[in-house]
């Protein structure tokens, strides 16, 4: 059966009734981890560059403030709920963090729902 | 004449009463910029440490903590009122960030009452 997802709240409700399989959830987490992982990592070389060439005190207090953005950014975007996780997706293949050659394996309402709202933001 | 320094509530009264001549203030500037350079450039490096040798993202967020800490450390003791200087001397003498005989050009009883505060610390 093909799902279709309404807009704004009736597509949120949707998404809290979409079954997720086994595989899928499998597919699922992996994904979510190594483009959390990939973020991660930019963020800790970002972070030492920033810090390798501070010279003056204003450049820390810069530092600390993009620390706390970076953090309060990725908590925000890597919300591992499955009512979510559609939209995380849709986000993180917008931004190139993920392929959707990775997310291969999800159904394919998953995967049109992705795609669309990737392409759409 | 010498002026005695009560403890407590009065000692803050007697400290805002205390009159600064223009070359004591230019030695206190001079002492509390020395002292606030110094503890700047001292933590940018300590920062650059850190971050040098970050590999977790918990490190990461740990240099934010460590960062925001210092921040707010050092917005506290470096406070310019004539009304807290002498406490603030206190403090940078008794942790090693001034030395007493950087301030030699304060009247005797200032001095005194430094010197009395950086050894009960």
């Amino acid at each position: 059966m093909e799902i279709s997802f309404p807009s704004g709240k009736d597509s949120y409700s949707t998404m809290r009734q979409l079954k997720w399989s086994s595989t899928e959830k499998v597919i699922a987490r992996r994904c979510f981890d190594q483009a959390l992982q990939r973020e991660l990592s930019e963020a800790i070389q970002s972070a030492q560059k920033m810090a390798a060439k501070i010279s003056h005190a204003s450049e820390l207090w810069e530092l600390e403030r993009h620390l706390t953005q970076l953090r309060k950014e990725i908590d925000r975007k890597y919300d591992y709920r499955y009512s979510r996780l559609l939209l995380v997706f849709s986000d993180l293949v917008q931004e190139g963090q993920l392929d959707l050659a990775d997310l291969r394996g999800l159904s394919e309402d998953k995967l049109r729902y992705i795609r669309q709202h990737a392409e759409a933001a």
